[in-house]
């Protein structure tokens, strides 16, 4: 059973996250920072502090020691996710591979490293603390490579249907240019409508092209539009700044940077879907956006010290063990303070809708801990770690995924309502899971 | 003895604080900020970290058993100086108040929180923090409030000057005019003239008024560049983003504050030097600018915690403790980053000249320690508190001096040059000191 003060050693650790994010929401709304320095703060978080806290945390498990058994529930629940969701993809009527990849996100990654570390530490024991961090190793190097790998293919296969000829294009592929094209923001309307009726060779598909213009711009507007009001947050690109002439630096580095990716990209538009050529593209272009990708290298450096250090017994020097603190120790509480400056910069808290935004939470704090449940089950975890199971993925939505979904203009705002309304909501429904499975 | 152990135990503390500084200073370097995005992480470590920073360490000292002696030697150290420079001053021919101010500033006023604490806590314990934070309390409820009225007694004996006609005017008033105007930098050069013209009632003066516009002009294209040149650091004004179109509510929320202040200012003209209805006005002025400065509060609220928790036994709920060290663990890291910025945007680390900077080296590290040392020695302290108060002198510039010097421009260069470069040298300085005395 749990008792008051468990609840309340649990509150002392979670509240306090929330005054953060609500000091910067509030800062925001008094008009103590400018967008631009939002900006800057955010850029700080995902650049320094952040990747610096995956660091910390990562070095100091023992890789030799891992659960496995938790790693095999963590990995059956989300292959279960995938196989369902390939399922519906494929046999269902209204199964589409771009809600397939936005469920994934919802129901499978949840804030491991901000939020998951300090809430389980809190309601478990300082011990369960590598069963998270474990869950954070594990989603930075393979779920978010996954991920990233299912945007790219996603892309790939959209400008293969757009440049495919008359026969693949479907009803389905005028929303699917627009999508993926309007993720290219500083690409202008007229790049894309020559590029669309580039795609064209017959006069069947006027109709079509019709209607993907109609649809192309307004979802321009949007994402300019959005790109002028949202901040960035925990994004290594370097769009960090969005109105013009502001910081034309980093603009410019944009620019340079979306030339090469456009450089990489080109020649997947002329590959048919499924060659082994094309998944060596795609993959090229997974790992070109990992390399640009500080939590990446957080992580992969993490873990070999780990591994190095617990192989070989040596420990850090006090001195870069300090030096990675002094910031590291900044992360928890400014990565709160970047998401509280997020939430300040949205228009509406619900950005998609009461509809989507149902399911979506359904998705993140019911059908994701329920998967979760069963695979841990499944493989045989019982006791205290089948509770930290369930309860960790019940936790409020990872920012990582939200920022692929801008980065590649897929449901961005369904992953922007469920990482704030889910921030929100979480604590009563983490607090629920935390006490029925303590009764 | 110091043994090797001793050293490298400071080496641990000081060094990862270097660290933190050489990031800041290399990202801006290789562009990944923009001055805008600098601001707004100057802006955070101003507004929050730092204040949040103070509040955590004064909080937690009992001011029912501070160290009396060193506080009298402090305090005596700097009344010593105070005369000092007030004989020079009104004495010498080469005295003047400027200068004098920025003497004070210079030999009495150290880098207490941000390098102190943790620099003194790894060379002479954990329980001599107390007496660092001491140091710091001091600082901020007492020498900065006094500085602050140096400054604006200046200020108002300036505008004085300039107004109280012919006969007042001497040779010295040119550059006092050039200085107490040109701090305004949103004053044009059009409405200094105007003012400086409107101060001439005779012919005699006339020759005065053209040396003035001549070193009027330079000086406040000299501000405005600055202004566009240098981030703001621990600054708590509105005056953040300085590019013109930027951020137009803070500069609005600026505007309005400095009509306020000059409300506030414009009667002195009017008054003679000295009167108690002038020191009355000074006081509130004084007042007005640390009602504006998160540290005045964090001072206060984290003193009047101190009184109470102490007096009647109470402790903070882990739930404050936490929403204020979840922010307040940025603080040390998030203020040397912010100082790496500072660094890297000022277009030379001796800004002043080297003529200047040995001055100012001379003041900090060899006369500020040395009047310590007299001071401490009168007052009767000996052994390890006389040690700790001897280095804590000897540690780099104060950046709130800096902040004051710049905002009503008396040497800004000077003090630029102090932070920067005193950082630089501080090191072996401060170990030198730290050896030489365990001996």
């Amino acid at each position: 059973m749990i008792n008051f003060d468990d609840l309340y050693s649990v509150l002392t650790a979670v509240v306090p996250l929330y005054v953060t994010m609500f000091l910067a929401y509030a800062s925001v709304k008094w008009n103590i920072f400018s967008p631009q320095q939002c900006g800057g703060i955010n850029r700080f978080v995902a650049i320094f502090a952040v990747p610096l806290l995956s660091f910390e945390f990562i070095s100091r498990i023992n890789p030799y020691k891992m659960n496995l058994k938790f790693i095999a529930a963590d990995g059956v629940s989300k292959v279960l996710t995938l196989i369902v969701l390939f399922l519906w993809t494929n046999l269902s009527k209204n199964g589409s591979l771009d809600w397939a990849i936005t469920m994934f996100s919802l129901s499978t990654l949840p804030n491991t490293l901000v939020m998951g570390i300090p809430l389980l530490k809190s309601m478990y024991g300082d011990d369960k603390e590598s069963i998270m961090v474990q869950a954070v190793v594990l989603q930075c190097i393979i779920w978010y490579t996954l991920l990233l790998f299912l945007f790219e293919y996603r892309e790939a296969k959209n400008l293969i249907l757009t440049s495919g000829g008359g026969n693949n294009i479907s009803n389905n592929n005028s929303s699917s240019i627009s999508n993926s094209n309007s993720q290219r923001n500083d690409e202008s309307f007229w790049e894309v409508q020559e590029r669309v009726e580039r795609t064209t060779r017959n006069e069947d598909d006027i109709v079509n092209v019709i209607q993907s213009l109609n649809r192309v711009a307004p979802a321009i507007a949007t994402a300019v539009d959005d790109d002028k009001r949202e901040l960035h947050l925990f994004i290594w690109r370097c769009r960090c700044c969005s109105s013009p002439g502001v910081c034309e630096q980093s603009v410019e580095v944009c620019n340079r940077e979306n030339e090469k990716a456009e450089s990489v990209e080109e020649p997947n538009i002329i590959e048919s879907q499924g060659s082994p050529s094309m998944l060596k593209k795609l993959l090229k272009m997974v790992c070109f956006k990992l390399v640009k990708n500080p939590n990446s290298y957080a992580s992969i450096l993490g873990l070999s010290w780990a591994l190095a250090s617990c192989r070989w017994g040596i420990k850090k020097p006090q001195i870069l063990e300090n030096s990675v603190t002094i910031l590291s120790d900044a992360g928890l509480g400014m990565a709160m303070f970047s998401l509280g400056l997020f939430m300040a910069s949205q228009p509406k808290l619900i950005a998609c809708g009461n509809r989507l935004a149902a399911y979506g939470m359904v998705a993140r704090f019911v059908a994701g801990p329920a998967v979760m449940a069963v695979a841990s089950i499944g493989v045989g975890l019982r006791g205290t770690i089948l509770q930290v199971s369930i309860v960790q993925a019940s936790l409020p939505q990872g920012i990582v995924p939200f920022v692929f979904a801008r980065e590649y203009n897929l449901h961005p705002d369904v992953l922007s309502t469920a990482v704030i309304f889910g921030m929100i909501i979480s604590l009563p429904i983490t607090m629920l899971y935390y006490i029925l499975l303590g009764l």
